[in-house]
């Protein structure tokens, strides 16, 4: 292909959906590397640890018992960034002194969740078969549909039977507020600080719309505005589909792709083939697509580099309140960040020049997506 | 203070240097942390390491051999990310195609440099003096002015005497394009990607501006155009000295504050307390200045928690060759991103939330301040 030649300079790439630049030096991979060696993940943990504050039946920090559940598990985070009730604060009147001008804050209320994946404690979503992916699916399509802004569009699609409340969705209630947007996400692994290996998620859920999902709407609409009503990411699936370079596995509805601006060594974004506004916008044959697609992309990150490859993981979707073109313009995708770059213990640190100057990366998404092509099939550990 | 209320809620602040917002959950901090530790910082280095390819007369990984430099020694990086040739990439043109329009990428020259900050491996800028200091900031000047556009209003500044090459800045030819911008930064520790402990800092150069610099020039210019001329960073400067509530440590020309909107636990900014675009805007005494508040932060960062305490540090400052609106609206500043939060082993992750939502702090920069104030005094080191 034309572009084979990025393959040998250094050159930048432009993120539409950020609006951003990146700095690409694929020939840096070749320095030897004498620094931070990351610790190989434990593999042998027990099926159920009676001190995980997550495991089926324990004891959590504030004293409430877990119920036995046998699927996905979701409670509110003991320790929530955000909360439902705090003191009043009444953000300044910019009236334009220096203070007003230079020191603003505003209040944010919210709620956090945690969602258990499995009641396994040694399992993680690369263990999981698609089968056993769909509850996850379906639970944060739950939490989603029940904080959903009545005059959103997307409320209508709501009442579907797989969205009915679980025995285990008890701290879903309804919200007191109606919030702005829900951050779904996983930390997996230490090195991505996460302090429990038992596989959850989390799911943040707060009065502001938060700056990473903002600035896609942003862009999202901008694009949509001057394409005629056409989606950039459902523009973007099409053409990965079609050019097949940085395609990491695709189905009938989704697409996942080691996108032209990604960041992080093997990062992989999940897109929707469809034009679809949030999980709750899925119809059952999409689900399992995703599911499907959650399934190969984690696998084929573990067989990489034959271990627990760490990773950030997100969704990003329509807010659960906004303007009808906001809500029109969203689409549904997730993005993974992964931090490994060369073996199971070396990784890519985005440090001094990525923070104070523009993200910039070694391999190019051309040979990250190949290499994860190349791992599919079993997964690593049942082999040996 | 009013503010006192914001110890105790979540809320978020802003950032007009980026024009971006950050949540603070102060309350976090009571959360136990069974994560990841790092490792204790190694503190029995040798003066010399004959297997350091930065120490005086070691060879390095491409075949040079170092000089016996006795003070800062400077050279090219052995594995540049950027180079001053490569082969002729034409970006496509925008012909309203897919491929044109989400697949964007430009070809990027450079020329990378590493800076030794003094001959002994076993020091940092935590252990040098104000003095010994001073030389590293005199030669980050002469590499500056080096590169900068025979154009820009700051080249009458360069011919000072203390501008001129010295014997071991032989690397620092005058390139052979003009670039746009120089990033100096330094990465201190292996928790932040430094894979050599011998003191030194890069300095990348690039054709294009950075992300992060152009981000803070366009609300730079934005905030003086807005002010009748007023400089952003100037305002906040004495805004801080005059409330003191966020500052670390001042004198005469340059303030260190954990700014109202720092993201990372300890985050420090110095700002130089006069309008002054770049490092050759400097004199004498203000030079002076900025070694002694470089001492006083990266000395008390040590004392903390008693540690090599990492981080990533950089310079912002005027773009080598811009408009002059550009260049007037810099203001030199120096950011310090050190990731320890708790004790010498604990550290912030900035990983799900922050990666896909919004970054997210746990004490306030009022809380950080404090205690980096209480911690001046001798490195504890030295007390031992
Ligand atoms: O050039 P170094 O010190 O080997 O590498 C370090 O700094 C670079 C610039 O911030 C980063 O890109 C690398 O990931 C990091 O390990
Ligand atoms: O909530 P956890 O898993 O304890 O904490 C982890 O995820 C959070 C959200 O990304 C981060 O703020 C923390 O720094 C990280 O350690």
């Amino acid at each position: 292909p034309e572009e084979k030649i990025l393959d040998d300079i250094s050159h930048r790439r432009y993120n539409p959906l950020r609006g951003s630049w990146l700095l690409v030096s694929p020939h840096r991979t070749k320095r030897p590397w004498q620094g931070q060696q990351e610790a190989p993940s434990k593999t042998t943990l027990p099926e159920y640890d009676p001190s995980c504050y997550l495991c089926p039946g324990n004891k959590r920090a504030q004293g409430d018992t877990n119920p036995k559940y046998e699927s996905t598990f979701v409670f509110v985070n003991d320790y929530s960034a955000v909360k439902e009730e705090q003191a009043e604060y009444a953000a300044h009147d910019q009236d334009g002194t220096l203070s007003t001008r230079l020191l603003r804050a505003e209040a944010v209320t919210g709620k956090c969740y945690v969602l258990a994946f499995t009641p396994s404690h040694n399992l993680t979503l690369a263990d999981l078969s698609p089968a056993q992916i769909l509850p996850i699916i379906t639970a944060w399509t739950r939490i989603y549909t029940a904080h959903l802004s009545p005059h959103s569009p997307l409320a209508a699609l709501a009442s579907s039977t797989t969205l009915q409340p679980s025995s285990h969705d008890a701290d879903v209630a309804t919200p007191n507020a109606q919030y702005k947007y829900m951050q779904i996400f996983e930390n997996k692994g230490a090195a991505m600080g996460c302090s429990n290996p038992h596989p959850h998620g989390q799911i943040w859920t707060t009065t502001g719309m938060p700056e990473e999902p903002g600035i896609e709407l942003h862009n999202l609409q901008k694009y949509r505005r001057e394409q005629g009503g056409a989606n950039l990411l459902e523009d973007y699936a099409a053409l990965e589909s079609d050019k097949k370079e940085r395609t990491v596995f695709e189905n009938a509805t989704f697409i996942a792709v080691c996108p032209w601006w990604g960041i992080w060594p093997f990062e992989v974004m999940v897109i929707c083939k469809k034009h679809k506004l949030s999980l709750v916008d899925l119809d059952d044959a999409e689900r399992e697509g995703l599911a499907e697609v959650l399934a190969e992309v984690t696998r084929r990150y573990d067989n990489l580099f034959e271990t627990q490859f760490p990773y950030s993981m997100g969704l990003h979707q329509a807010p659960l309140e906004g303007t009808k073109e906001e809500i029109e313009a969203s689409h549904l995708h997730i993005h993974f960040y992964p931090p490994l770059l060369r073996s199971a213990t070396v990784r890519k640190f985005l440090v001094g020049y990525e923070l104070m100057a523009e993200p910039q990366r070694d391999i190019t998404p051309e040979q990250a997506a190949a290499r994860l092509r190349d791992c599919g099939g079993e997964l690593y550990r049942r082999k040996l």
